[in-house]
């Protein structure tokens, strides 16, 4: 199977070579364990060495991460400008006339009525502007929102499939990122696990009253790899993994 | 990125430098662990340096939590007076004729018709007031009675983006006050926690038989923190944090 | 700020003065964990040195408890005699056609027609009641069947802020007391304890085999405390703190 | 506050004397605790004594549970021939056309429709019998099924009132049993607990694989009592408490 | 109180003679402790003691199940053929025209129609089979399917119990056996196992990373036993228990 | 019994010689324990003596399962080449007009519309193609799918049943693969493990900071077995079974 770096030494140690090249992989976490720092290494690294990337952005806008992710030193703006790398703000695709604190607002106590991405144009959308761009690799960070709307089960499995499928009919390495919904290691699996490609675990635990980050490779279909949570760090330059250290 | 001092210099230090400029951070703690002196100390530390702030109450009457701070010695009426602090009493937008005890309740087995506070009027008074007192430091405490009229996670979470994107578009730096759910270190997360800029967890532990604060920056996008628990006591000027202690 | 002894030397040690005046605070406890005797001894120490006292209670009949009560020693028939302590049955806030073993009830498998107590009665009760008897302080147990009526989050909050609200508005002292859902001290929080102005709570703990009881001061706005889990024991006298001890 | 004797002397050690007398206690264990011996042990060393007791079964039928108990040598049928001992069938109450394997029950995918016992006539049942027999000692065993007639829980906290009412209009002393819903030591209180006048619990713990049995007396109103969890056997005379011991 | 030999030596020891003759007792465990060999070695040894036996299996087919316990060495089919044993396939009372495969089945998205056993039908079986052929030992196995028609709590309990008292009815000595919801030694109980005159657990238990299986005797009314976790094997000839070791 | 080897010599030893022949198993586990690597091998090692096997993938088309697993030279195309391997893409049973991305989707806020996969027709598919190919061992992956369409308890029991039932009516051997929905040892069951012939179980667990994997077979009908967890790794030819060795 033919492998893409992951922008981070220690996890391509991990895996034995680096991420799956044209898969869909998932990238769990829980708040501040670093998905979205993670995903960005990965499209900047690879943009740096000549795959343009596409970051698909659901709940923040790109703007405020790129200023955000400003210190870790990977010019994202300058990527952008040489077409390196495009930024799709997702949470820009609402209906015109619906925003909070403007008066034409519908309130009341059943709900505000607040517009919605769907499954459908989102996906569209990335087939048309990889296409356009030549993208080799993608991001989609988070997909939590998007899974929302699908509240029954069965409805929910069935629409990650078609995401999941669709993403992998534009030919990139796809990182998509969903959110951890408790903090413990002994914890209730989430749908998309069993549904993806590839699942890597950024955990933030406790131990000793030490808070440590493990980040673990649950599952790599078709690759060997190594089980183990290992530790990592969000340093200066982005995430340090060290492939060779225990947790405790 | 730039920064503003928290109040608390231990904080700061685990910041390494201060709570980010023109972001809106959460804090996230149980009942007694000082969410309201945390950000009452924060805009008491800028009011004096001249940042003036605003202070917007949703359960507790501002003259109240004056009242109660007072021995922190912080002045609050005086910077209330000099225009350094402003107090906006969120708790009284309310419909006139329903309170209880004065008999023209409608009460039954259902339930009593109780006033609400809407997500809209809220923020256009934030907007309106920051502007018309050139506020640079905001503080919404608490935020879960907002976040309780969305019951249905989707519509919560896009209550919760809209609101978090009408305060920075205020240009001030801001703290909302969250209610931790349960005590436990492993837990369940918080839309909010994912949704914000940055976290920072007050955490009250019990130890081997000792009750123990602990504050924790859970996240902060785009400042390289200490990720670990720190102590963190509630003295007599207010919250102390340790930053070179461990927990235990 | 001002304080009142709470009649339990120990506990005005760990609050370093006594409990708030004029604020409401509440009292959350396990079954048999006192909470009764916790406010009872408030009331009598206050009425023994002067300031009348007004008991409402919402489970147990008056008598009973008093009965119960009869060994701590507190002569509450006396104090009652003497207009230093009043109780308010508000278990017999009924409709009188109501009772079942007597014929008229309306028995089938939906359910039993059971007369209630509201909450706007009971305040206006309360009211009345203080200003007619000079109360300085009162007690409210339980407001756990109060806050039934309220199931949905939203209405519980509003429901407990007003209710807070009208006893502050008496000028009183007042404790109220609310059952704990579960004996965890890893455990999920309630309501009452955000909204309330401070909040002692009344462990019991099985530790190795021996049960120990603990008082812990959770929170208690505008007062400098001890936070710690301290025994305390239900002698023959009443609830006796041991502030300077540990659990274990 | 007078007393009755429990039965049990290790138990009556424990209560500083016996049951409290004319009132209303609970009692809550887990399966095979030894409920149904702990109340009949209450009735049968009462009725030995002279004072007539009253059984009132809502599970098992009274004869099936005097040969269960008849090892122990209480001579249930001698006291019962007597008029010392009255059994009340309570699973009796029902309407006589419907018994499964009859033929004439209507049975679906939507439910059988089975006979209930309601609260008003088992509590006039009671009234009338031990006012006949001029009953001292009342057991009711167990009030589980009564109470899932009320499944939300104001209506079954006023029905658990009115019921614990109804019995000690009776003035009898009165022993109910309930069944603990899960086996943990961190557990859920049950509503009963905080509504009865009394409540004592059989644990069974698993403790370094060993199965053992605790008694505690989680509150006991107007009793100084040790609160310890103490280790009890079901042994060849009945239950056996061991107030002097520790658990492990 | 007579007893029946339940063909497992060491379960009789810490029965002090064997199971209540003429009682119906459950047994609960988890996927693999061997409720159905535990049912059919109790069978097989009363057969062959010349005391009938019937088994009315409701998930598994009756041939099936004589298959995968043949390695035991009881020769179920000889005792079958000598009348001394009666299987009762009680999986077959469907309607006949809803099979899956065969074209005439109601798919679609809301569910498939599926045949049902009702309680009725099952228990007149019962009771003319046990009638016909001088049945002395019955087993249920499992109880699980029936009540999943009574989803709510009060009409389970009332189904439960006419269950047993028909049961009971027949005179024989029965054993049901029924699911384990969750592994826990700390577990939530189920309503079967208040209502059984008897219940036998078959835990499997992890320890230190051991594998280990124990009995426990939870209740058996009437009888006085020994309560603790034993260890048992499933052996070349059936379950072997070790009354007198402990599980670790 | 008869077995079947199944292509992991490690757990041919726990189970004594292999797996039953012509039974129907569940394989369960968390994401990324390897229950697709699993099933192929037992299919493969199968095909490559002769024994021809299918394949039913839910999730996953078979081309990029066959991509996925290819770096354990098992040469699954060969195999399929051969006649030795069937594969079904039980992911493509759709209803050819709804594919999301293409534009006649129907997006709503209530969902989807997503087509489904029934249970009739992938049983009379497998039935048809196993009696062309001359089957003699299946595998199904995962069930999960399938099952969601019966969110209730009952109807799901029955459909299960069924389906196991329509497996076994094949006279093959059968593997059907499950979800695990916790991670925890101490967890809820899952209806299959109680209706299946055998059970065998994938943990990964975490042990002192060490991700270990374990195999257990929970339950195997008529089959002695090692009840015990041993280790076992994806190596680079597969799964590999440490039946002497423990877990920790």
């Amino acid at each position: 199977m033919d492998r893409v770096n992951s922008g981070m030494k220690g996890l391509d140690e991990i895996l034995n070579g680096g991420l799956p090249k044209g898969r869909t992989i998932l990238v769990v976490g829980s708040p501040g364990s670093g998905k979205t720092t993670f995903v960005m290494q990965f499209l900047a690294s690879g943009a740096k060495a000549g795959e343009p990337g596409l970051y698909v952005s659901l709940d923040e806008k790109p703007e405020r991460l790129k200023a955000d992710l400003y210190s870790f030193g990977w010019d994202l703006d300058g990527l952008e400008q040489n077409g390196k790398l495009t930024f799709i703000d997702a949470t820009q695709l609402r209906r015109p006339a619906h925003h909070i604190g403007q008066g034409s607002v519908e309130e009341g106590a059943v709900g505000l009525t607040i517009p919605e991405l769907t499954l459908g144009s989102l996906v569209r959308t990335i087939k048309r502007v990889s296409a356009e761009e030549a993208t080799q690799r993608v991001a989609v960070d988070p997909i939590t929102s998007l899974m929302l709307r699908y509240p029954e089960e069965p409805k929910r499995r069935r629409a990650l499939l078609m995401f999941f499928d669709a993403l992998e009919s534009t030919g990139c390495s796809c990182i998509v990122t969903s959110e951890l919904r408790t903090s413990m290691l002994e914890r209730r699996f989430q749908i998309e696990e069993y549904l993806s490609h590839g699942v890597v675990l950024l955990h933030t635990m406790v131990h000793d009253g030490n808070v440590i980050r493990a980040v673990q490779v649950e599952k790599m279909r078709g690759i060997s790899h190594d089980a183990q949570l290992r530790p990592y760090q969000i340093g200066k330059s982005g995430i340090e993994v060290f492939p060779k250290d225990r947790v405790f």
